[in-house]
C-alpha cells in the first residue's frame, strides 16, 4: 500500500545486489526507515527483534533468508544451517516453520549451483502468492462492507493489526477496507489501540494513515460503548488460528468486541487466508494454548517522547505483577463469518472450505 | 488503608494549624508525597491539578476549602468567595456541588465569628460520613464474597479505581474487598489497567499493594479471557451513576467486562453510596450523556522513566485521531447486584431502597 504516496511492499528483494530491503517495524510509527538486509543472520536478527512480524510476512521474510543464504553458498551445509537458524529465529510461528519447509523441500533435490536462481525464484512465489490471496480475501470482504453500506461511510472497527504491515502487501483484515477505499465507498475505522503492545495504535493507525483511510485511534475499553450508540457497522478482525468449528483465536481482547458486537446485533468477521484454519481443531477452547508473553509488556509502554526519543516508560507500580495472555477465543456462536480468499463462510459453512483445499 | 505500615485517610485536617494535609495523587504510584494544603486557593489548585480525584474525595477536600477560607475570614463575601471557586473547579463532579451546597447551607445562617469552627466541624462530619458509608459497603459486600468463596482465594476483577484513594478511606468498589482482606478471607484482585489514564494500574495496584492485598495488573483486554478460563469469581466496580432501574454508568470498558461476566455465568456487581443512584434516570443509555475528554489522554501514556522522571510519551502516530469517550453504561440485565451501604439490591429490587433514603 502507499507510504507517503509511493506504493510499498513490506519486503522487496535486489536479486543483482543480493539483498531484501525491509520496512523496520520497530521504528514505526514515528519514523519510515527501510533496512538493506545482506545476509541470512541479518535476515534472523530482523524476525527477532520484530523489525518484521506479522506471521504472513514472517514466512516471506524467511523464505528470503534462505534465498540470501543461497546466494552466497548453496552448498547441503548451508542450506540445513539456513533452515536451523530460521526455525529457532521464532519458534512459535506456524507460518515461518511452513514457508522454511517449503523452500527446503523446493531446494533440497537441486544442485548446488541451481539453488541459487531457485532460490530467489521460490521466495518472490511466496511473496507474490501471500499478495493474491489477500488481494482474493479484499474482494470477497468487499462484498460484505457493500452488504452493510447504507449510504454514510461505513463504519468498521478492527483491533490489533491485520493490515499489510503484517503480510507482504493489502493485508488480510484491512484488505476488505482498502478494497473499499480505493473504490471509493466511503469508510471510517476505529482503532483499537490493543494493549499491551499497541499495534493498533502504533500500526494499524499509521498505514491507514499513510494510504489515507479515514480512521480514529480509540481504547481498547471504548469499542462497547460505541457499538451501543450505534457508531460501528461492522468488526473485522484478523486471526491466529481458526478451528474447523469457526472458534477464532486472535489477540487478546477480540473475544470482549465479539460478544459486544452480539449483543448489538453488529456482523463481526474474521478475515484470514485458508491455511490459517486448523483442520485438526475443533474446540477453540479446550485445545488451543494461549501463549503467555513477559509481564514486562504490560508494566511497560513504548512511546515518542517529548524530545523525540522512543522512550519506554514503566505504568504500574514497582512492587506489583501483571499477568499477560496474548491470545484469547471468541466462540463460533459469536462469529458471523469467515472471510478467505475463497470465499467468506458463516462457522457452520466452514467444513465446506475444507473441500476445496 | 494502609501506606508503609501506617493507617492513613486521603485527606485530614490540622486545625491548630490552620491547613489539611492531601496525598498527592498526582505523584502515585511511584512516589508517596503528602502536601499541605494551607489556602482555599491551593484546595482549588489540587482539585483541578487531581492532586485529589474521585467523586466522594473531591466532595470533601471542596469541604475542607470552605473551612480553610473561613478560618482566615468568616465574611459572608469570603464564603461566598469560597463556594464559587470551588464550584467551577471541576464543574462536572456531582459530590463537589453537593458538598459545597451542604457546607453553605450550614454556614450562611451562623455569624461570621461562628462559622470558623463551625466549618472545620462540618467538613469533618462529611469526611466521617463518608468513612462509615464505606465501611457499611464493604459489610454488606463481604457477604456477597463469602457466598462466592469455595475455599480457594477468591478471585476479583475490578475495573478503574473505586479504592480508598477515591475516598476519604475505605473506598467503595474495593471495601468489601478489604474487609474480606482483613478478616482473614483470602482474596486475590486482578486490576484492569482501565487506560486511558490508567487509574486501575497506578492507583488501584498501588493501594492493594500498600495495604497487602494479593493482586495482578492486566491489560483491559484480558479480563474476558481470564473469565472464560475460570479465573475470575466475581467482578466488582464503582459507579458514577446508577440509574432506578439498575443501569450502572461507570468508567469506559466496564460494559465490556459485565458482558464476559454475564456470558461466563460470573456475578457482577457495582458497590456504590445510595446519593450515587439518581431517582430521576431510569433508562442510563437514553438519558446519561457519556463525557467526552481530551484526545491526548489516549494518544499519551505517562510513567517512570528509566532516568527515574515522571515521562509522557506519545503512543500512536502524531497524524492520527483519537476519540475519548469516558464512561460507558453497563444495562440492570447484566447486573447481579447494587452494593450499597443500606444492603445489596438487585436491579429490579433497587427502587426499594429508595422508600429508605
Amino acid at each position: 500500500m502507499n507510504v507517503q504516496q509511493q506504493h510499498y511492499r513490506t519486503i522487496w528483494p535486489d536479486i543483482q545486489g543480493a539483498y531484501v530491503t525491509i520496512i523496520d517495524q520497530t521504528r514505526l510509527p514515528f519514523a519510515f526507515e527501510t533496512v538493506r538486509i545482506e545476509t541470512i543472520a541479518a535476515m534472523v536478527n530482523a524476525i527477532k527483534t520484530m523489525q518484521v512480524r506479522g506471521a504472513p510476512l514472517i514466512g516471506v521474510s524467511a523464505a528470503y533468508g534462505i534465498a540470501l543464504a543461497m546466494h552466497k553458498n548453496g552448498s547441503d551445509t548451508a542450506l540445513d544451517s539456513a533452515v536451523r537458524q530460521l526455525l529457532e529465529s521464532r519458534p512459535t510461528a506456524v507460518n515461518l516453520a511452513w514457508a522454511v519447509k517449503r523452500m527446503q523441500q523446493h531446494l533440497a533435490p537441486l544442485t548446488p549451483a541451481q539453488r541459487k536462481q531457485a532460490a530467489w525464484d521460490e521466495a518472490a512465489n511466496i511473496a507474490d502468492e501471500d499478495v493474491l490471496q489477500n488481494q482474493a480475501i479484499g474482494q470477497h470482504g468487499l462484498a460484505c462492507l457493500q452488504a452493510c453500506h447504507s449510504g454514510k461511510p461505513l463504519q468498521i472497527l478492527t483491533h490489533c493489526n491485520a493490515g499489510w504491515l503484517a503480510t507482504v502487501d493489502y493485508g488480510t483484515a484491512l484488505a476488505p477496507i482498502y478494497a473499499a477505499h480505493d473504490i471509493g465507498l466511503p469508510v471510517h475505522v476505529w482503532v483499537d489501540e490493543t494493549r499491551p503492545r499497541n499495534q493498533g495504535a502504533s500500526l494499524t493507525a499509521w498505514e491507514l494513515a499513510q494510504h489515507g483511510v479515514p480512521h480514529t485511534v480509540i481504547t481498547d475499553n471504548a469499542g462497547g460503548h460505541l457499538m451501543q450508540r450505534g457508531q460501528v457497522d461492522m468488526v473485522i478482525v484478523g486471526a491466529d488460528r481458526v478451528t474447523k468449528s469457526g472458534d477464532v483465536c486472535n489477540k487478546i481482547g477480540t473475544y470482549l468486541k465479539a460478544l459486544a458486537a452480539y449483543d448489538q446485533h453488529i456482523p463481526f468477521y474474521a478475515a484470514v487466508p485458508s491455511p490459517t484454519i486448523d483442520w485438526q481443531l475443533d474446540d477453540g477452547l479446550a485445545e488451543i494454548e494461549i501463549e503467555e508473553r513477559h509481564a514486562d509488556e504490560v508494566g511497560y509502554m513504548q512511546g515518542l517522547s517529548a524530545q523525540g526519543q522512543l522512550t519506554s516508560v514503566r505504568v504500574m507500580p514497582l512492587e506489583s505483577q501483571a499477568h499477560n495472555p496474548a491470545f484469547d477465543v471468541t466462540p463460533a456462536r459469536l462469529v458471523t463469518g469467515i472471510i478467505t480468499e475463497k470465499g467468506v463462510y458463516t462457522p457452520e459453512a466452514l467444513i465446506q472450505l475444507k473441500a476445496t483445499t
